[in-house]
């Protein structure tokens, strides 16, 4: 089963300031949506929403301070579904390593060669964010192609 | 077996111009690396170089205009060698999509997860190079982690 792997580093940063910028709406909102709501606890359910685009409802399955986050979609695209999303943090030298996956695609759908582009550009956002104080959430982030 | 894919998006252009960005030394060094030689014909070895990072000598299996280029990983780091990267262009609305495809990588190691999200920046430059004129190509690329 084809996964979306990426691979960020973030300077200037710690794993800690990184897991609070995936764990809290407020974390979340400055760099993936500004719509964000929920609860970042395990069981708890996170709704993200992009304008008229829809969005994505992620449960919570895992929650390691500073580790290791794991979520999976619940409601969403179809080819969303059931699948994982998760960000791995360690420490390396001078930067925090965010270590990402978006596991249990069932097919590699055009969908899919977008997604990977997009979390790439929001894992940037990320890194912005930590490393300058902003990031690029929608709905001001960087568009990709014709489907944003 | 894991692949990186990518989709992308490029207004004001055509897969005609984007093709030329892909299969010319001039086009290639203007959004991946300036230091690109070789001949961009079947059979011929194209070879990108990033410094002190080495770099890739790809061979080209595939040309077909406006449609197609395909490269096989000849020379370089030892995952990469005997993978294929694939560039499929196609006019959707106003926009040329490049789905991208780089295929063949025998484990989804950490090297994987950063190339992913490299190959996302350098894609996001050749948009760029066609819709404004200039991209970024090493060593003006953005840089993503401690493996840059």
């Amino acid at each position: 089963m084809p996964d979306i792997l990426h691979r960020v580093g973030i300077k200037a940063s710690s794993p800690k300031d990184t897991y609070k910028a995936l764990t809290t709406c407020e974390g979340l909102a400055a760099w993936w949506t500004d719509n964000t709501k929920g609860e970042s606890k395990v069981r708890g359910v996170l709704k993200f929403r992009f304008g008229e685009r829809g969005g994505f409802d992620m449960k919570v399955l895992e929650l390691k301070p500073a580790k290791r986050v794991l979520w999976q979609v619940i409601d969403g695209p179809e080819e969303w579904i059931g699948t994982k999303v998760s960000f791995d943090l360690k420490q390396d030298g001078d930067y925090t390593i965010v270590l990402f996956k978006h596991q249990g695609w069932k097919e590699p759908v055009e969908f899919m060669h977008h997604c990977s582009s997009k979390w790439g550009i929001f894992l940037m956002s990320l890194k912005s964010l930590l490393e300058t104080g902003k990031g690029a959430p929608y709905p001001n982030d960087v568009k990709l192609d014709n489907w944003n």
